[in-house]
């Protein structure tokens, strides 16, 4: 087995071909949630199935209804235990596309804000930038000893921002394959640049796209205006009416599951330090928007939420147009905590647009993605063991933290594999996800080889 | 001077070739609120004083910020009275596109939904079509008799679906070569397709693009929900407040100057028989969604609106984005009537706006249209005089009505050159102006043609 202290020098060596192999990645416009990109999303799958395969992988694209996954296999010394690792090859759509400062498929090694460099791009942190972290970790561990210090299967999916349609099925069918001892996730962010982070809890995420039909063709607002029902009012009502004056979700029964966090954990989360300022300030705001009475973190970390994530109706275009649209929809997500039902949920939206249903007015449905909160041990022996090794690397202890985001999966290798998960993550708040201008500190592409390096040796010696 | 009978005669004779100049006129792309357009509006502009050119006007194509104007001046009979006719030639925008049965820019005769033949295109009914049944009338007088029975001058708008931003400069400038006895207006339309109609009344209309901005930039909505604004939710929230459970209008200050419609016009209004089912029927309603307790056609003619034209925000593609947008917007309109003022009513909408905007955002006000209501003259000789000329062509007594759309130019030319307005139009409720399909009846083109020969036969006779 190769020693810890090689495997660390050879990932140093090697940062200049990592990046190389990470902006050709990076390349690939393997945005899943349209269609348009469909092919792109393959060749994301084949080109990270090459890689694996030069390393010593067996690996494959593995076709589903959507798009594929990948998923590559590793033997490792008897009696290690085996982790299966998760992240994601698809990104999110890059509009608005005019807020880029260089192109978001053009990826590159660029002087950051702060004088540190970066590595630009879609997907350079969400979560190519991650997931090639562990990879990377492999090679270099592969490189020096020619084994891996574990037994790894790597799991990568290509429809995680598009709501993992395809994800259960594949679990259901490829169980036995899959199984192993912990998963490791890396798909979460640091404290900051430089306190490493274990994520233990997950906010679910309910989403729907809702669609308000009335007349039966665009109108004239002069001829019909008074008259004819405007479904874009009945949309604005509708979900203006989500929220009361102190913050709170509206719609009936949306609280129920829901506890108070325990007092000892918010302490915890005060004495972090975060303040609604320190939060909000990088972003350019400063007042919570959500429930009055609550700190900063609790809000997004353990408080459930209503969002509107996208809304059209009518003419947008240049110009004005005096139009009332026969129809108009929106896109709006419910992050879910604690015991939360996301079927409960869903419904009781549903109930909340339909009650409010003008006469004359008709709506339509149409479910996206659908996943409980999560909550993982805060105690099991993985857990001290990565902590260590973090601690380790960054010559600082790991926070604990929970995490405002949702990663379904986590809670779907609980279900069909009997998998509890390590999260550990390298993205930092700036690096702007889902955003243009998104970013991956070469710092965190360089240390997250290396943590991983260092939490595959500890895990070797423990029992998961 | 040609003969009435004659005059009708060749019109009959030449309807071949009358709708062979209008589909050459639908085929060019005249939207005025998309520059994309531009050299498209320009072209309808320069194919007008073409064909006023041929039939003998003194023609010209008249350049302003925008779009160009069309002026034409036709000498008359000494002591005949001079009419100015006012058309637009530019079209409303086409979106969306994939609901249209034929391309909108390929027009044609068609078999409509009756069996009625009918010219398919935008802008066949609004307004190309309608101004060419003036003109058609007035190649007829010359075709017959080399004169016209009116002093005439043709003045064509290009910016009419745009809000007519030149317009009031145009008309300041060349007020002395506009000036005329009376203005001739042919954007209405019929009671029926065996009604004609003259319009008394128009709705002023105010319009508005609101743009609230939070975040400096898009943000993940699991990393960011619950704790940073969104626009989305604003605006939602706010446009959603502007209408009570009554459907009245919350904006404070907007029904001042509203006075209730005098019980004799709302008798008149009722006899015409129009229920909500016959009026919303064709379009696939039933329920008036505006005030209470008044009648529909009250409701379209005499009652102010408050009405969102347009609204778009974050993610709208398919799929799924959870994404925190960093701003949204909306296209939202007021239809004034009696006093109500344009500038009491936008301020009021920009501080019932601003009273509701949360810290952190900010709202940015973009205004279009701006036009007071119109209430035209019941009693003057021109009026009797039309309506014994529609009288004869349609062998029924046109009726005298409101109208629920806005042409600010008739409230302009009361404005900067004196002149009261005629308002006789073709068009059908079921011309789909503004919307896919739009179509205008071969018989409405036709007719049209013949009603304005009659008219300006019995001008010509009247001391307007």
């Amino acid at each position: 087995m190769a020693a810890l202290a090689s495997v660390l020098d050879r990932i140093d060596a090697e940062q200049d071909a990592a990046i190389r192999r990470l902006l050709n990645l990076l390349r690939i416009k393997s945005i899943s949630t349209d269609l348009a990109y469909k092919e792109e999303c393959r060749r994301a799958a084949e080109w990270l199935v090459a890689d694996l395969t030069s390393i010593g992988f067996y690996a494959s694209v593995r076709d589903t209804n959507g798009h594929p996954m990948v998923v590559a296999h590793h033997e490792g010394p008897a009696g290690a235990p085996h982790v299966l690792f998760y992240g994601h090859y698809d990104v999110q759509p890059v509009d608005p596309l005019e807020l880029w400062t260089h192109d978001p498929f053009e990826p590159a090694v660029r002087e950051g804000k702060d004088g540190h460099a970066i590595i630009t791009g879609r997907g350079s942190s969400d979560d190519k930038g991650q997931l090639m972290t562990f990879v990377e970790a492999c090679r270099a561990y592969k490189a020096v000893g020619g084994m891996l210090p574990c037994k790894v299967t790597i799991f990568l999916e290509g429809e995680e921002e598009s709501g993992s349609p395809s994800m259960q099925a594949f679990l259901d069918a490829n169980a036995d394959e899959l199984k192993a001892d912990i998963a490791l996730v890396c798909d979460t962010s640091q404290r900051d640049a430089t306190t490493p982070a274990i994520c233990v809890g997950l906010r679910g995420l309910v989403s729907e796209e809702v669609t308000i039909h009335a007349a039966s063709r665009d109108l004239h607002s002069g001829s019909y205006g008074g008259a004819a029902a405007n479904p874009i009012h009945v949309l604005a009502k509708t979900l203006g009416d989500m929220h009361d004056n102190e913050g709170r979700v509206t719609i009936p029964r949306f609280y129920d599951g829901v506890a108070e966090t325990p007092r000892q954990t918010l302490d915890s989360w005060d004495a972090l330090g975060e303040t609604a300022e320190s939060f909000l300030g990088p972003v350019g705001l400063s007042v919570p928007s959500g429930e009055k009475g609550r700190s900063i973190l609790e809000l997004v970390w353990a408080r459930p939420t209503a969002e509107i994530n996208g809304i059209s109706g009518g003419y947008t275009g240049d110009g004005f147009k005096t139009v009332i649209p026969s129809h108009a929809f929106a896109k709006v997500s419910f992050r879910l905590v604690d015991k939360q039902d996301p079927v409960t949920i869903r419904s009781a939206f549903r109930k909340f647009v339909q009650e409010r249903l003008p006469p004359d007015c008709r709506v339509e449905f149409k479910p996206h993605g659908n996943s409980p909160a999560i909550q993982l041990s805060h105690d099991r022996p993985y857990l001290t063991a990565a902590k260590s090794a973090l601690a380790e690397e960054w010559a600082k202890e790991p926070i604990i933290k929970a995490m405002g985001g949702s990663i379904p999966v986590v809670g779907e290798f609980k279900t069909y594999l009997g998998l509890d998960a390590l999260l550990v993550g390298f993205a930092l708040p700036d690096d702007c996800i889902h955003s243009p201008n998104e970013k991956y500190n070469v710092s965190s592409f360089h240390k997250g080889q290396r943590s991983w390096a260092r939490i595959l040796d500890v895990l070797a010696k423990t029992q998961c």
